[in-house]
């Protein structure tokens, strides 16, 4: 998006006005008089969560109790939500399934790539992943004696060779927010025999994903972010049709048995997808996910990327001009292709800013070392949202606003 | 307990009244007119539940959002909750932790273990456990190069001997609810030099135990049985303090890194209990399960026992008495010492026999092929549940009412 004329907030007030997701912004329980650009890392509560889950807990489980199962469908849960995350991500239905976290879906896929790459020992990954990515892969090496490679960014292609059994990358980058080429890399792994794992935790919910368009083999993510599905929500996890079949995951639990009911002595795993579950569902987690992602619902995923790459680049574009000299440098990429849903700034006091930020209501992320991290979630951020943010970060650079005590203090965690 | 005089329904009426347990029953929201003998498959709902949800959902979730993994506490809650439950089960309140399902809990100690076994190859297991143990045990062995063992229950203090790394055994086992005796075993095992990882999923608030009274070196637990944390409620995992700094799990997720929030590339496990910890705590299922434990404030394990162990007992006498020649048999231990807090029962039409029970209003579960369970959970359960239940089964095996085609049909999962 280029603009002539300088940026007014009433420009992004138009904006709004004729912002066809405008009407979403509803579908959310947000608080009052903030601005939440932090659905990167805990997305916003969907306002009919709440009726939803009362539901579950004072009708299904108190009054329904172990019937539940069955007469409110609580069984099908993962595989039903796994097919809504499904179509936000281009798989088919049965290829999706919801289940326990990202870190330990990923354990699963990779343990089984490796056993469906005999003679192949090279799990090669990128630095500067988001670590359990790292530290999975690094866990599923030791177990299975193979050698976890891992290259910056920009030297993945040239690293893919027949040694490497399975390539496992991020799509958007926790930290940058800079995008892969999903199938343009998946191509080159195919070309050389590796098997190729995608984590979409930062992009699932947040743009148009084709993981068949991509022939992508595996893929997990997170129900947590761009998804809504609540504080540590269950994740999810993809396996291609051709695949599926001869998936043997290491987490061999009872509900991923092809008949968990039966009790039989010998694990024999399910046919389907649902091979990838191990115990008893999360059901407050999944139900909560499920009822989340109705917020999609008549939702244009390419309308929602539209938008998602104009806030970014609205907000980049201001940044460039209003924080001038203010120390601030941008570290993602300005071209809209070779980037995911947020915008990364580094400052050399990006801890103490972004308390700043936050006290005046602008909720972002601060990411170790000096990264600010703002994510922009088309279905409940305005426009105006980014003029003010900015404005807000202009104001507290300048008057050195987050040179407090309070907001230098560390909190246990962040 | 022995009573001379011959039973009758007001004898349980009386028992009910001095019952110094009975006002725990409003503790929990229970479904009017049944009698729910089911809380070792789902524990029933703490009435206080949905308030706390509803606190978690619409201030914590929707107005803290993000910072609610500090502001509300959310971080910690694994620790605290695992705290709750370490007073349950004899353990120190640092020693146990909040984390995933069981069987993802089991693969952890199970690899973990005979990583503090080399030179021993032997998993050794009980024929007829939870399936679930015995899959992911195999799964273990076939990842870790060790050997599966499983021998019958009475076999397996001659199994052991310097060959097995492991002793993994369920103290009530799920079936036929007999009972290991915990110590004893752990002694012999410790003595071949063995670890012994115990699954308490049908014990854990159903009696007191004492991991650090019986030396013993890990557990696993569920939270949705008698401990009443809903619907695939999260579990817990024990490691005794002496094993703590010397395990390695497999799952090398971010959660169970010393310092998660540095984002360093290498794994480095948390010096803590945390190091069990894999992705991101599943926050609706924990704080749930926390505010559950809440029922057992006040509540003395000694007596929750003795009245567990007088409802079984009752139970037995009056199948023996009301129940003779109408095809049922005794599956559970006669000797209270044997037993957990369930009674089993077989009967060739057992799947129709429990539908006939379930219209009318007697919740018990059918395990495949022929076992009729009954859980007795002390703190909802009265001793006239115990009297009305075996009426109604009467009555049903008398009539042959189970004969009906809509008790014969099976469901699709039960």
């Amino acid at each position: 998006m280029t603009l002539s004329v300088p940026l007014t907030r009433e420009h992004f007030e138009r904006l709004d006005r004729d912002d066809p997701l405008s009407a979403c912004r509803a579908r959310f329980d947000l608080p009052e008089g903030e601005i939440y650009l932090d659905g990167n890392s805990l997305g916003a509560m969907p306002a009919h969560v709440p009726a939803r889950i009362e539901k579950v807990l004072k009708e299904e489980w108190a009054h329904g109790l172990i019937r539940s199962w069955n007469d409110a469908d609580w069984y099908p849960a993962p595989q039903r939500t796994g097919a809504k995350i499904a179509k936000l991500i281009g798989a088919q239905a049965h290829e999706v399934i919801v289940a326990d976290s990202t870190s330990i879906n990923l354990f699963k896929v990779l343990v089984a790539a490796t056993r469906m790459q005999p003679g192949r020992k090279v799990i090669l990954a990128e630095k500067g992943n988001f670590p359990t990515d790292v530290y999975i892969a690094a866990g599923v090496a030791e177990l299975t004696g193979c050698e976890l490679r891992c290259v910056e960014p920009d030297e993945v292609l040239d690293a893919l060779n027949d040694s490497v059994a399975i390539l496992s990358l991020t799509q958007v980058n926790f930290k940058s927010g800079r995008r892969y080429d999903m199938a343009a890399i998946t191509a080159r792994a195919h070309e050389v025999g590796a098997l190729v794992v995608w984590d979409l935790c930062h992009s699932a919910g947040a743009m148009p994903i084709e993981l068949n368009g991509a022939n992508a083999d595996f893929a997990v993510g997170c129900g947590y972010k761009y998804l809504n599905g609540g504080p540590g929500a269950p994740a999810f996890v993809f396996v291609a049709e051709r695949h599926i079949a001869h998936v043997r995951q290491p987490l061999t639990g009872w509900h991923g048995h092809a008949k968990p009911f039966d009790f039989t002595h010998e694990y024999a795993p399910h046919p389907t997808i649902d091979r990838m579950l191990v115990g008893t569902a999360p059901q407050l987690g999944v139900l909560a996910l499920e009822a989340a992602l109705e917020v999609f619902e008549g939702v244009d995923m390419q309308v929602l990327r539209k938008k998602s790459v104009a806030l970014c680049d609205l907000f980049i574009q201001l940044c460039d001009e209003q924080l001038l000299g203010l120390g601030v440098e941008l570290r993602t990429p300005r071209d809209a292709e070779q980037r995911g849903s947020q915008v990364s700034l580094a400052h050399a006091e990006a801890y103490p800013v972004m308390q700043a930020l936050i006290a005046r209501g602008v909720v972002g992320d601060f990411r170790a070392p000096d990264i600010l991290r703002f994510g922009f979630t088309p279905l409940y951020t305005r426009y105006v949202d980014v003029w003010d943010s900015v404005e807000a970060l202009r104001e507290i650079l300048h008057s050195a606003e987050w040179n407090r005590p309070e907001f230098i203090a560390r909190k246990s965690v962040t």
